[in-house]
């Protein structure tokens, strides 16, 4: 690596800068900052914002009242601050007023949730999505119309601002989901779909699952203040999102951190993606079904839990089970923590239960295969978020224009 | 990933903007970007200039002035326009009078370069190093008595404006070289100490070889314009070196993209990190040797160069080693183009050699084990900067504090 970090080093063709930004793009800047420092840090003092944000009081108080005058955020004087002298006035994000749509589309569920500026979840509709071909018309229309139900349940002096998608499978840069085998979904214009059945005139922002999560965990879990995550997500498959040097691993046409199909076994269990031994092969939930002498019965979730209880009890074979996939999953976590350095790995979805039933395995592999100096500051973790970080993601992703340009984002829905 | 690339993704805390930058900024800003455009395009017309950058002639004139009047660049007539009317003056890197030291240590070799602005090699050192312990004293000694050879040569309106080494090792975002398995490097101050031995009162940035490599394919070889790059050197040791989305991969502490350790192949051949079956322990030098029935005879390069030639010619043993090598390289580029949909992967250093020798089983392995969406637009190349890529990438990061700010960087050196 290098030893300065300097910013120069990264050989984009040089850009010149025309003139400063205006004060009016300075404003905008502002604006965007403020609200995003409400909306992932919660109702903050003005006097907290002018600390944290390095500006003065009256360039607070002005910003402020912009944000306000556009129902964005409201003001009003804390409960108790403990304190003599007059209290500074709290900024709270309109979470009840201003909302997004978020969904999230797996191997056995889909959800939709309305969310709060702020993060809140206002109102959702989960539903379980039976294994097999992906119907593009069905998962649309479902998504669409739990929507619409929690559309229809708003007040009148609510607004939309926006709407996201995760979804388990590979997402090019334009929104289309390229692969989910899985799901047998191949070249699908979910996005575009989505947004056409909704019919609220918004558009629909797609993202992979794991990286959605990732991002969740970065903004609001425990990869807060982490430039560099790594998010595994274990569902029937196993997706990554990666968080380097403090930026999303996009990669070349949006297919990055699909760490999943990485062989961890040369010639070992079909995966299918068409490969042999990847990641997902080799720890997913077919593998440590298949290996507990369970494949066949339940599956999902609960099936992969009664596993880790099984081996919790004192079932051999349930143990094994655990311990061969927790080795695979220690050598693929090995692997990453070679090529990325991270600060943080979590462990999300089933990969949560797996991690906590076979941590041992996990971190004896790390110990053995990944570099000394790599894995030295290194912490694993479980998801903070749990199985809703994807949907937090996705809810994340739908606000991102709004806190880009607050004022601008709002024109484009009023208009 | 996501379908709208929005820079407001990046959930880093929001930071506010105080005012915008004042002119001198602005005016500083330009002087960098305008001289990295002659640093990595060559002489450029200010016609040119004002058309690429976006500025206007005036401020192109006055921006050439203050880089003219510090001695960074110079004016003249181009050659023979073959068009009428008054020709634009051509602006020119001062190559032959500002200068960096560039040092590469690998386990074979090592290296000193003096290099001009805008990348020319003027003079340089080579001496071969022979396999053993690492001896600090030595190695450092060896490039300062270089360096000053080389010092002494150059007339007196000559100015040197900084200094980088590349090193075949992990090395600490503060420039400590933490680990060098191949050479037994651990925990070596390498960068002070060639700094205290060249005695020119420069600091001595360090990065790790194939990191350097990655950027310099990036800045002057065949990566330019890529944002998603990955190059793979082999020495005896295999590094990496990841471009993401137009950012190095640097990793929490400096230790990105060690490919060379991922394991590719579980309980394979014992790797000098203590694990087995890595990439490097594969497809490195010795593998290669080892199975082509030659190791103890030659080594290096020349001999890595005897057992593809030897294959051309149809040796039957040495055919076999080179497609179990390419073999499990393409397992490793395959899981790379999972893990990061590159748009590039380059080959350098003795992976070159390997790669033209064994291109088909690697492009084979690929088309097998690689997501279908990743790889498709996948392009696969040898260096074409050759062995010096190193080199170059040690010059560049060098020149990039004075690329950053020009006026800055030339005050401190003549303080």
């Amino acid at each position: 690596m290098i030893s300065d970090s300097d910013p120069s080093l990264e050989r984009q063709a040089p850009t010149a800068m025309r003139a400063g930004p205006s004060q009016e793009e300075i404003r905008r800047h502002n604006l965007g900052a403020l609200l995003r420092h409400v909306h992932l840090g919660g109702p903050t003092s003005r006097a907290e914002l002018t600390t944290r944000m390095g500006l003065n009081r009256s360039t607070i108080m002005a910003l402020t009242a912009d944000l306000t005058a556009a129902g964005l955020v409201r003001e009003e004087l804390p409960r108790d601050t403990g304190r003599a002298g007059r209290p500074s006035l709290v900024v709270r994000p309109e979470s009840a007023k201003v909302y997004v749509f978020a969904f999230d589309v797996g191997v056995d569920r889909v959800a939709a949730a309305r969310v709060g500026l702020g993060g809140t979840i206002l109102d959702r509709r989960d539903a379980v999505r039976h294994r097999g071909p992906f119907e593009l018309d069905e998962v649309v229309g479902g998504l669409a119309s739990f929507a619409r139900q929690m559309h229809r349940k708003t007040r009148s002096d609510t607004v939309c601002v926006g709407a996201g998608a995760a979804f388990a499978g590979g997402v090019r840069n334009d929104g289309v989901i390229r692969f989910g085998p899985n799901m047998g979904a191949y070249d699908v214009p979910f996005g575009e779909e989505l947004a056409r059945k909704l019919g609220l005139g918004l558009t629909v922002a797609v993202g992979n699952d794991a990286n959605l999560a990732a991002m969740a965990e970065q903004s609001r879990g425990l990869g807060v203040g982490s430039r560099d995550l790594i998010y595994l997500h274990g569902d029937v498959g196993i997706g990554g999102g990666v968080i380097a040097g403090g930026h999303l691993l996009g990669g070349h046409e949006g297919y990055g951190g699909e760490v999943g199909h990485m062989v961890v076994n040369p010639g070992g269990r079909a995966c299918g993606c068409g490969s042999h031994g990847c990641l997902e092969a080799e720890v997913g939930e077919r593998a440590l079904l298949e290996l507990a002498g369970r494949f066949g019965q339940q599956v999902g979730r609960d099936a992969v839990r009664a596993v880790v209880d099984a081996a919790d009890r004192g079932d051999i074979v349930a143990q094994e089970a655990l311990s061969r996939v927790g080795d695979w999953l220690g050598l693929g976590v090995a692997n990453l923590v070679n090529v990325f350095n991270p600060e943080i790995v979590v462990f999300g979805g089933m990969l949560r239960e797996v991690y906590l039933g076979a941590a041992a395995q996990v971190r004896s592999r790390i110990a053995t295969e990944a570099l000394a100096a790599s894995r030295e500051r290194l912490r694993l973790r479980t998801s903070a978020l749990g199985d809703d970080a994807t949907l937090v993601g996705a809810a994340e992703l739908a606000f991102s224009h709004v806190l880009a340009d607050p004022l601008e984002a709002l024109a484009r829905v009023s208009s």
